[in-house]
């Protein structure tokens, strides 16, 4: 196994003192942004993270390995690539054996942050069960990553284009614990609130760390959703990215767009008509998350 | 582990002289029957253990530890409290951080169980796919830890306000042996029959400890369903239960019951209108469980 | 676990030189054939895994064990018997106790190949998520198995009695990969093509074991699907297959056929209206994807 791991000088560093780690995840990068705007905020989350007292530590698959943080130069040429295949668990093999260049999912993130010892894994959102799903059975491999590897995220919530009860539904059966960290209400991505609850509301980086490793010193396989609202001068009206949402979906059906294609459809259609404001949002999410993320780390490395 | 784990002196003397040992949930006590009903029953049917040549564990979570056995104060305490939280396999690492009262649902206890070193676990009835959840993917985390974890569950089948086909399909495709004890039927909680076959018939406690011994020699996961129907003196007419199911699922539709509010809505209907004949049978089937449990815990102990 | 396991003399030699070893399952021999013609084809595929340089192991359960690889007297008294179970995981406990005769299924011979240290298997088609599953939750066992058990599996993708979409649906939530073997489309038993695309394609026996190894040197348990397309020669026309299996479901419905009564109805409609082609057919598509599993044995012995 640990001939497939790639450390970079700061991370092993970070291993060696026994420093707090941070997971991030590259599908963001290079599926998420633009260049060179995925880069630098790649950059200013690591530095949010490295501010608030943990070390960052970007995932990507490259050239055979998977890296466990980024030099300049492989965020560079990672975050300016056009060919990077989106990878979740079953696509790790096969990227390994091929040497091709790998993002990975918030699955596969939490595969190689565990592989490489890190508790802590910071996105904007989960993938989750889809709109629809009751017929198509489209539901993210992310939400049976969540029930058997051992990492902790924090995000946003779910975002809105998904069926955000269906997947807690699939949450609770699968045995995940859904945290609310600070609020009651589970948040939806752009937005601070939505209309379910969340299962736990923890209101402290320490209170979510000794839950964890309560869960993980019984034994109890897997992570947590730790949900973090969006900060509120960025968030979005609810009423208004549900009306977004629910327009594109008429809009998708009348054009046939089906399946998998309705997940991108929707997302343009949340920027289009955001005017940009959804990208803005989202860096701001992730920023914020990286914040809690941090002082979580901090907190597991405490309790070990 | 093991730092979280409390065993009370009964149980502690059990482990110690490799007697059998069975456990027992404490959802029942907190949630299924009012006090002091709940502390004399669950007392009663620690006895019918005893008597039957195995040592009862009730399970239930207290100030931080899982407790396996509690005391006469411990369960008084516990009967009478009405801070207690119904606690599945995600509420678990919560509940110990945070020094909360929990009853534990066949998931947590299974869990606790094995945790335990006890293989054999009396309860009711097991939780399963509710009415449509085609829909609303309301399933319960029973059956995913029926497929994961190493405990034979005991129990009068599924209740008929699940959807007990569904129930049936979910535990095939996750390969969790589904045992009619001394019947071809699934029996179905408050009746003896139901219209869906078992997967297995067995006739006597050794036949079942030697099926289980057989699957986890091979290494193979998870527990099994042992269902036993209701003693016939205490069944009700399998036509009068459906007929009130069916009854209080149009008066849920009409109220715009949905979601988690209907179960309880649904056993709340059935209390109702069997004039309380509903926790009596719930009581002689609990019973009835506890003696052909300790049965199979005293056979799984003998061929270890 | 050793103990429930036996192994044929060829296999045993096998094991101590170190020698590729192709796992066979046998509900083909009990359930997909009728005798003699079973064991002849049985005897075919087997010296076929031995022309390509593997030894082969065909699984059955006999007598109490776990039989991984029959001499020509079980062999024999297996294809001829009548009193077979259909043996999946949740069967394996008690067929084992109870000494009965089992034939395993695609699930099954996984998890005995697993015991006995197979890491290749070839079968004809693997189960799936069957047409009308968002209603039935009617879900093959063989795709739980694929998520969680280490065995590479070659057969000629997913019958399309089954719905094919959803079963690639499902695997992808599992994370199992899908490998088009010289092909970017998933190949449908009869057919070699189908409105789906696969997941990875190789084209090389090589390539497949890479990856394989890649996988589980990562620690990543599961197995994988290896769609080989039927012969060209042998290979119907998708429209005429699915014209048959079309007809053949609304006569079912219109027959009140309905939850597992459906699967064996479309198969025998399809052998009937295909005349005997579908027998034909499917001994050769198995012949072929030995062939192929013996050379990704061969290459997975290289790579250890
Ligand atoms: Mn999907
Ligand atoms: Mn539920
Ligand atoms: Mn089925």
């Amino acid at each position: 196994m640990e001939k497939y791991l790639s450390y970079s000088q700061e991370v092993l560093e970070a291993k060696e003192k026994g420093l707090p780690i941070v997971a991030l995840e590259s599908t963001i990068i290079s599926h998420g942004m633009p260049y060179p705007q995925n880069v630098q905020t790649a950059r200013e989350v690591e530095q949010i993270i490295r501010d608030n007292g943990a070390v960052p530590a970007t995932i990507a698959i490259i050239d055979g390995k998977i890296k466990i943080g980024l030099t300049d130069e492989e965020l560079e040429m990672f975050g300016n690539a056009d060919n990077v295949a989106k990878t979740s668990r079953r696509d790790l093999g096969y990227l390994l054996a091929t040497k091709k260049l790998g993002a990975t999912t918030v699955a596969a993130t939490m595969i190689a942050a565990e592989l490489a010892g890190i508790e802590l894994f910071v996105t904007g959102g989960i993938g989750g069960v889809h709109r629809g799903a009751q017929n198509t059975m489209d539901i993210s491999a992310d939400l049976e990553e969540l029930s058997q590897t051992n990492v902790a995220v924090v995000c946003a919530g779910a975002k809105s284009i998904l069926d955000i009860g269906l997947t807690l539904e699939y949450l609770e059966t699968k045995g995940v614990p859904v945290v609310g960290f600070g609020t009651d209400m589970l948040p939806a991505f752009y937005t601070r609130e939505s209309e379910f609850s969340v299962n736990i509301r923890l209101d402290s980086a320490k209170e979510v760390a000794d839950m964890m490793r309560a869960k993980w010193d019984l034994g109890l396989q897997g992570g947590s959703v730790i949900a973090n609202p969006i900060p509120k001068e960025e968030a979005m009206d609810a009423s208004f990215v549900n009306g977004i949402i629910e327009t594109a979906l008429v809009e998708a059906e009348e054009n046939g767009i089906k399946g998998k294609d309705v997940t991108p459809f929707l997302l343009g259609k949340v920027k289009e008509l955001t005017e940009g404001k959804s990208l803005e949002a989202n860096i701001a999410l992730v920023k914020n998350n990286a914040r809690v993320g941090a002082a979580i780390a901090v907190e597991l490395n405490q309790n070990k």
